[in-house]
């Protein structure tokens, strides 16, 4: 494998969007529909965008992805890089690519100056928690996440 | 009662810092040190600040606040306006101060087209949650937060 981890550019949209068809199979979600798909392409390549995007290829063929922004903890007062999506193509599994990925985060996040990199993980998938907690990551089981639909 | 809710601006940094200390006594959490409150004033007043502040204040009295900020969801590829404090003094509690914070919110998350206001809650927090929930938010069972501390 030839594996190269970058900020991901506006070429490489449509191998993201390719991949994120792909995580929502996999999450068991519905995909983003084609006007989300153009709106996200928008709002991650725009001159002040809304996330940022590292891509994960194999020679030429992108082969995972992680999505991140800045959020912040009023407690420590400071930044924290919040992981979205961090997502690896299943015949790239256990490879490696995960945890490249997210060095590559943490890289970042302490380039920011963060306190934490947060994020949420589905209760049945067990293999990711697994392998967040071989990265030192904890699960913060006294905290329930709310969401309001608007 | 003499209730307005606004942005709040650098002069109200001392009666936010008091209402935060209140905040992390009443969530049994350390209230953050002189430093980090110095860069919390700082971070929310720079002209690129890392997060925002609703304040209520009763006459010229600061009686609560909500700070948030914007996130990503790459599903609905849309921000969310992420609450991540909201707090009422106790002595004025119950009086609607909560709820009028919450409409501001709504409406500023309406304003930027967000398509859904999330946030967390201590899961001991009974009472908050039934707020929430009154309002028709949802807890997420299913979605376990995760912090990998840097």
């Amino acid at each position: 494998m030839n594996l190269k981890i970058r900020k991901a550019k506006k070429t490489d949209a449509e191998g993201i969007l390719n991949l994120i068809v792909e995580l929502a199979k996999f999450e068991k979600l519905a995909p983003p529909d084609k006007k989300a798909q153009v709106r996200l392409i928008k709002d991650a390549f725009s001159p002040d965008p809304f996330f940022e995007i590292l891509i994960a290829l194999n020679g030429s063929k992108p082969v995972g992805y992680a999505f991140y922004f800045f959020t912040y903890s009023t407690f420590l007062a400071k930044r924290t890089l919040y992981l979205e999506d961090i997502f690896v193509s299943e015949k790239y599994r256990s490879s490696g690519i995960g945890e490249k990925l997210f060095g590559e985060l943490i890289k970042i996040a302490k380039k920011k100056k963060c306190g934490r990199l947060d994020f949420t993980v589905l209760d049945w998938n067990k293999k990711a928690m697994k392998f967040y907690n071989r990265l030192g990551a904890k699960a913060l089981k006294e905290w329930v996440y709310y969401r309001l639909s608007l």
